[in-house]
């Protein structure tokens, strides 16, 4: 019998560092598969006025290899609204970032339809089509890196909320008096286990020293991951509680450290989690590694896509033709 | 243009106190309307070999007044495992509970398909369809009494989790060195907001006693529920960074205490959630009263029974014939 033809779908990923970028197909069976992907370097000293046309040009490139792309997704590194496709607030990237136009100029240059979605949400998109959260019905993500970025899924799917921000997990407030967070609040998961505090906890430079310490046999950087890895406990622990998930998937840099950070994470969730039995939640670390951002966006485009083709067909014609 | 025909159901909801029933009916276009319902005073001394039983009885003298109806939920008052159909921990309930079968019992006596409901879990479902929850895409929802539950949903579904404890907000860490909890953790919300703790802050012996005097201006019950607020807020605040839901229910005993409480609440979440626009977050008290238990049960009974009929026909079927 033959399924519906495979469909090719353009994923960019813009970080403060790198701008990636993949394509994937999805299969007609449902199933995804990557077939290429590339970084460049952000033009992150122009500010939006340089990067927003980048991504336009990057895309350009992967389409030009790639002939028969027929959307494609922004991961965006911070807040930004879905319904106008322009960006809120990048916590990381030189702005003015608020409400500059995202998808109506990168959709002009690609001539497909393009849709934003935060990073970490890609990054769950990602890991629970194709890597670590394959077959969950729930799941919690987080990404540990310069900041804790957080995704959850229900009934198999990632849920953004109405403007995308659902599974902000790292701003959960665990401590009323803790320490300042770069949000405006205090005393978040983020204020506890962000890269920066973790260096501090450790009495190192950088949060990679302490986990290369630590795998060392360093006592004071082993301590210091440990208390890091209670305050993660007593999130994700939290996350358990309310969503009863079947999988949680660490994912970011920080994961490389692995169980010197989740023993102890895992110690305090079976510490606090008392109304549901914590041996049925398989914590582990992400599949996809840097590449999940740019591959759920991909996915996310597509999928978005195919909703609004399903709704309203004429809806999802691009603002100009496909080349 | 004729539509499905309407449809009777039964609600049971299990109180310490009381066992409450109704009957509701599911018109053709989808919508529920509620036709009867009753309480009596629960048969607690007698534990699960009295009450069990009796579950059957209330039920079926409903079924004799109202014919017709072809499913039963029951609302649990604690946790349950929704395969077995059977109780796991009722906390406020003489036992022994763990293990003992309620709805393969339940549903011999009735006659018809029984499914279980965590009562927070039904008090959310029944604000859902035809409470102060209508309309709403992502929901919160908190009921404020003995113990703190609660319940969450997400794009116009309650979510139970795969063992129907999703939805716990009121066993969420909200301080690592909080105080004890009756589910063995410290620092739960429910540690800090549920009515002992509550009259323990403002100084009464009851938490009605402390709104009735917040009510008439006794200053320092007005000061213990502005500090219970705040905890609320942390509360709810963290579930809007996760859910970004449209609107937040608070029901329960304690809800009458309005303002007194979500006051303080709302200004804590305005301080702290950073992520999302907390303006566009409607927080409501619920409009069901304390029938919405055993709504909310007789809602989920006929949503299991109509999935279990689109997936596997067969499987329906009640253990006995429907008279």
């Amino acid at each position: 019998m033959d399924g519906p033809a495979a469909t090719r779908h353009l994923g960019l990923d813009l970080g403060a560092t790198n701008l990636k970028w993949t394509v994937v197909e999805r299969e007609g069976d449902g199933s995804w598969r990557t077939l290429d992907r590339g970084s460049v370097v952000t033009r992150a000293a122009g500010g939006p006025d340089a990067i927003v046309p980048q991504l336009g040009e990057v895309g350009h490139e992967a389409m030009r290899r790639w002939p028969g792309i027929i959307t494609a997704g922004v991961g965006i590194p911070g807040l930004y609204d879905p319904k106008a496709g322009a960006t809120r607030f990048l916590v990381n990237l030189r702005g003015p970032w608020d409400g500059y136009p995202v998808a109506a100029p990168v959709g002009a240059a690609l001539g497909v339809p393009v849709a934003l979605i935060n990073d970490a949400r890609a990054f769950g998109v990602a890991e629970l089509r194709l890597g670590a959260g394959r077959g969950a019905s729930s799941m919690v993500g987080l990404t540990l890196g310069t900041g804790v970025g957080g995704v959850i899924a229900v009934d198999g799917k990632v849920h953004q909320g109405h403007d995308g921000t659902a599974g902000e997990i790292g701003h959960q407030t665990i401590d009323p008096d803790g320490p300042d967070c770069n949000c405006g609040n205090h005393g978040c998961l983020e204020a506890f286990a962000r890269a920066d505090r973790i260096a501090e906890a450790c009495g190192t430079a950088t949060a990679e020293e302490a986990v290369e310490r630590a795998r060392n046999g360093d006592a004071a950087a082993i301590e210091g991951l440990r208390r890091v890895g209670r305050y993660l406990g007593i999130g994700i622990g939290n996350m358990i509680v309310v969503l009863s998930p079947d999988r949680i998937v660490i994912g970011g840099g920080i994961a490389a450290a692995g169980d010197l950070l989740l023993e102890t994470a895992r110690e305090e969730i079976r510490r606090r989690v008392q109304t549901t039995s914590v041996s049925e939640v398989e914590i582990v670390t992400a599949e996809l590694g840097t590449w999940a951002g740019a591959i759920g966006a991909a996915i996310h485009g597509a999928e978005v896509a195919s909703a609004a083709e399903q709704t309203a067909p004429a809806a999802t014609a691009p603002a100009t033709a496909p080349r």
